[in-house]
């Protein structure tokens, strides 16, 4: 980790050593390719299979390096929360795999899969209103009670560092791709990307994809400082979170570009996803090739690696069903 | 191979040489496992995903070692078969790959969908009526008029062997099975793995599972001889054809059992398939699933592989869907 300025940045070293640290814990996840869709986009497409991990998304490997990087004395007070998303779940599997308590704090109206999912891991689950105010005193709260190291979803050094570990297997197992697209809500899977590339393949673009109706990073990217939207909404559930200063840090510095796909291109991406590369992914996970088949121009002949964030979807409410 | 009172069977080495043959031309498809699935299963299984091959089903392997086998002068003439199902499309889509005729017999009843992925591999699909008379006439007077080879969707040597191949890296990639758990319809699949594993893994069990309501297997394997149904209706429309004598030769001699499973129980073992492996599969190839979980006793604490045979199902119609 260096400090700059107070933000504490973490490193290519501190990559490395996540990995060493996460990988008896989580999946060496494999890359899909499919002829048909290369043909269709115009480039040569590797999926990088996220959605295979046992949680069902990258973000077990920032939580399981939090968790795992923790103290002995630290572990036994556990890890604490905030999220109605796949970092909640992904958070209470790592912290199952150590054996230590794991709290989250998540709003009531979050869709049951989801607190069974959470629950079904061992974690703890205090529910709080849907609005910023009750979600921060709740979790001040829950905090002060336990004394749970807070991981934060994406904001977190131990979080980057953890998802960078990606783009290392990504990069080896394909032997290398000219750029990277992945999704960016928060900005966790992109920071880690950025400082995974940074240093390994300086050359490797890194794109981030973002919904036209959740396009708080694009207008963020442009305007050169931190846009947080009030309430976006999108189909793409898992990127409705804002930038943070650390994410900004990576965003601002290493990401070329931020593209953006309505909720039909995105839809569309899906189902072609689905029905090529025979692969369940969410909403989110469809926006990288959604902007794909959107600026082909971009990407034509080139080597583009696209990472498949997480697969938890309700098979009951499939976007393109009627009704 | 070696001929058996006039019937000409595969061997191991037959094997050997397809999987040598197909190698440039097919996908090491991967093994996926789930920690929830173990739990639920109360055993340890392996899912070969042979629906990540390019034309969505393991019948390329088969389709790719007829036609690679074929003499130059012989593949001027092509292929031909008939089939409405995942056998016509992987013959051409082989055939494509050796830039080589493929006329397909289809029932004019086949979906619209099936159709287009044949012809967009550059088969050349001849119509006939939804009947075995004219199904019989319409390709003879096709594979007159072509002179192309008859590859036979599972009752043909070629083919066999080339199914075969697939649990040849199923034992290497996980080490090794107890038993291997495969759908069986004509009894390409099973007729392989029997093929391959008789010779390289004598201990492991293969198993094949049917559904109740096209279980013509089940009671052919029973009853000692072959059973054909008349028409069978079930979810799982890759199983709806009977065994005939070269598969039938493998299944007698060496399959352990086969069990069947209720349509509900395979729709079932596709949505946990789905959600859980976050894998897109047939109604076919939860069959093998389906039948785990019904007879969890036979397969407790063992290494249980499971063949996904194929991906390729209609998104709009999936069968937990409502109306």
């Amino acid at each position: 980790m260096k400090d700059m300025n107070g933000l504490v940045i973490p490193t290519y070293d501190d990559m490395l050593a996540a990995h060493e640290r996460i990988r008896p814990h989580v999946r060496l996840t494999p890359v899909r390719t499919s002829d048909y869709l290369n043909e269709l986009a115009g480039c040569e497409l590797f999926f990088k299979c996220e959605n295979f991990q046992e949680p069902g998304a990258f973000k077990v490997r920032g939580a399981t390096n939090a968790v795992f990087g923790l103290t002995e004395e630290q572990a036994k007070r556990g890890v604490a929360t905030h999220s109605s998303g796949n970092h909640a779940s992904c958070l209470s599997y790592a912290a199952m795999l150590r054996g230590i308590p794991c709290n989250v704090v998540m709003p009531r109206t979050a869709p049951q899969a989801k607190k069974d999912t959470v629950r079904r891991y061992g974690g703890v689950i205090t529910e709080c209103e849907p609005s910023t105010t009750s979600r921060e005193a709740t979790f001040a709260e829950v905090q002060a009670r336990t004394g749970g190291d807070f991981v934060h979803p994406y904001n977190d050094p131990r979080v980057i560092a953890g998802q960078g570990t990606c783009s290392a297997e990504f990069m080896q197992q394909t032997g290398g791709l000219d750029i990277v697209v992945a999704p960016i809500g928060g900005g966790g899977m992109i920071s880690g990307t950025c400082l995974t590339l940074a240093t390994l393949a300086p050359e490797t673009r890194v794109i981030a994809a973002e919904p036209e109706q959740a396009d708080d990073a694009y207008r963020s990217f442009k305007a050169g400082h931190i846009i947080a939207d009030d309430a976006p909404k999108t189909i793409a559930d898992g990127l409705l979170v804002p930038l943070k200063d650390l994410t900004w840090h990576f965003v601002s510095n290493h990401v070329s570009e931020i593209f953006t796909a309505s909720e039909q291109e995105i839809i569309d991406a899906m189902k072609l996803t689905w029905k090529h590369l025979r692969v369940v992914m969410e909403p989110s996970s469809a926006v990288p090739l959604a902007v794909v088949l959107k600026n082909r121009a971009a990407f034509r002949g080139k080597r583009v690696g696209i990472i498949i964030t997480g697969g938890n979807v309700d098979l009951d409410k499939l976007p393109w069903m009627k009704g």
